[in-house]
């Protein structure tokens, strides 16, 4: 068989080798039914079981109040970025202000800027997006349509610790890259989303918890494909849903229930595993640079520089050699990231660590 | 291993038994890469190759003229329902013209109404959608900014044969149920879109065959994922692509171009299924009624009703015995449907006529 290499990709990423096993077996038909997954009516009775239990399991590992729904929809954070502002700012009159942490904060805030008003409520670019900013740095609007926030920057490898209080009005949440990393209040969000394809899941599929008033605002002069009330109504089989996809989260999310033991448990984990990264960083005596304020590192994702360009390139190709695969930066970005979201082992995360302290050693003047 | 049973499914449906078989074989690493295609970088080499045959296959069997763009998208044929009026119809001043031929054609004008004017061209309605529409009795707006049909009606089992000239007034199907069952001039459409999960691949892609022109008069004021323009200029990559689904597109389609050899085969094989089901009812002295008019016959979703609901049910529950599964009708008719698509082999087809056969010789008054 094929060998399986450490894949540090900021996503589509590393899933549960288990959960991948358990597709692979199954594959052909689900046991009791005779029929493939890829391949079940999204209205049968093995198919409700399934979506019903990633649904049931998500609410475990995040304690989901009862007044969020959880819906699996298609299209990506992406269509997140166009959907809040058509359904929540378009037509208001009111703006919208946007937490400009990194690319995604701002590639979001300029999906918004086609439906509405924008402003940044805080913008770190001056900063060159390397913090997060603390709660009092904001500057809020009180009569915005909503705060929106990006929780994890994958590009720049900056995370939030704590959420701002925004009061009264909702505040949005873009979790895309460090969904189920650590326990998270859901009730501070009113919309809190998550594309699959680093924590949850492969692409195709991405999560939506929303609250219930928030589901009843939701204008009527929108197709159903981009309305949160329809989506919420039809509990995400309004039309055929991404059912493979859906699967795979039921799996994963099964395995961080069940083999990993909840979200606490995944949070010491990736913690350990940051920490090995951020500390082969810290005592190469600058030879490793790294780009995040020492308070905003993601646990996520790790990014760092070498002195140039070329020991870059050297540092790549010798890291392939020992299987450690898509270590390299953002193309907007460059230099080095290491996404070690909770499906990389801490096997690998070791490997990586050895490998940068033996290269710095090897390669530092 | 489970035995797998014949799923006559409206779709998800049938998928080839060799691209399912491929899949699993390499599921837990593509051959060369180590990594899942469920874990791989939509950005990688791999999946360049993979999405690049995919488009490629889709351009031979279907000859698409060079000057459409074949995009890979999210959300379903019902997303397309509400992206063609949001690019197209609304802001125009015009109003779009629907074919109603069923329940299908019917769902799309009524999301299309969301953004603009909308009127029936035609409307099967007072003949219980049991036939399409000639050329003729089509009442066409020469100022519509666009006609919409869809191709097959897999609630009603009703397809086009061939399809009317619009002149300059683009021409929309929705071909999401008989895409890739026969040749068809993609040249004669503005746009032709399908879901995957009939003939293409599982749920989760859309597969959206688009005419340049109509592309580069896309509006800007639209959020990025439901923007042609922007779908277009990325190639299907703006952001993450259902990676996994674009992969069994691939091999769905190699499977058409390599061992079936081409869509002109697969219809006679088509034609040849459908005909043993259609001679089933015909030869059943009304045991069997079919729904739609003979010339308006599906290939795809052969229609039916039995003379009682409770034959019905027990015709259901022989048929479960037999290995024939998901033979009852969309809930919004009721009766029965046999949804025979390309992947459903002739063996499968014969079961069920011989099943057919008997169960009316046993129960026929």
């Amino acid at each position: 068989m094929e060998k399986r290499i450490f894949n540090f990709s900021p996503g589509p990423a590393m899933l549960p080798l288990p959960a991948l096993e358990q597709a692979q077996r199954d594959l052909l038909a689900l046991p009791g039914t005779g029929i493939s997954i890829l391949e079940i009516s999204h209205r049968s009775k093995a198919f409700a079981a399934i979506i019903e239990q990633a649904e049931a399991n998500l609410r475990t590992l995040l304690a989901i109040p009862d007044d969020y729904h959880v819906l699996f929809l298609q299209g990506g954070a992406l269509l997140q970025f166009g959907m809040v502002p058509m359904n929540f700012l378009r037509g208001t009159g009111r703006s919208a202000d946007y937490v400009v942490t990194g690319s995604w904060a701002k590639k979001a805030m300029e999906e918004a800027a086609t439906q509405g008003q924008v402003r940044a409520a805080w913008d770190g670019k001056a900063g060159n997006y390397k913090q997060m900013p603390d709660a009092g740095d904001l500057q809020l609007d009180r009569n915005a349509a909503y705060v929106y926030l990006c929780s994890n920057e994958t590009i720049q490898g900056i995370q939030f610790r704590s959420y701002p209080d925004t009061g009264d009005v909702p505040l949005v949440c873009d979790a895309s890259s460090d969904f189920l990393c650590r326990p998270v209040s859901v009730g501070r969000f009113a919309i809190l989303f998550a594309c699959a394809q680093k924590n949850a899941g492969p692409a195709g599929v991405t999560i939506v918890i929303i609250r219930d008033d928030m589901v009843r605002r939701a204008p009527k002069d929108l197709p159903s494909m981009v309305n949160y009330r329809v989506m919420a109504e039809g509990k995400s089989l309004f039309n055929t849903p991404p059912v493979f996809a859906v699967y795979m989260v039921k799996l994963v999310t099964d395995w961080l229930l069940n083999t990993v033991g909840g979200l606490e448990k995944m949070e010491q984990i990736n913690r350990r595993k940051a920490q090995m990264l951020y500390e082969a960083i810290d005592d190469s005596n600058g030879f490793y640079a790294g780009h995040a304020d020492p308070f905003s590192r993601s646990i996520m994702n790790v990014t760092f520089r070498l002195p140039n360009a070329a020991l870059e390139e050297q540092f790549f190709k010798e890291a392939k050699e020992h299987g450690l695969a898509e270590l390299k930066g953002h193309r907007s970005v460059g230099g080095c990231r290491a996404s070690i979201y909770n499906a990389m082992p801490i096997e690998g995360v070791q490997t990586l660590r050895d490998f940068m302290v033996d290269f710095c050693k090897r390669n530092a003047k």
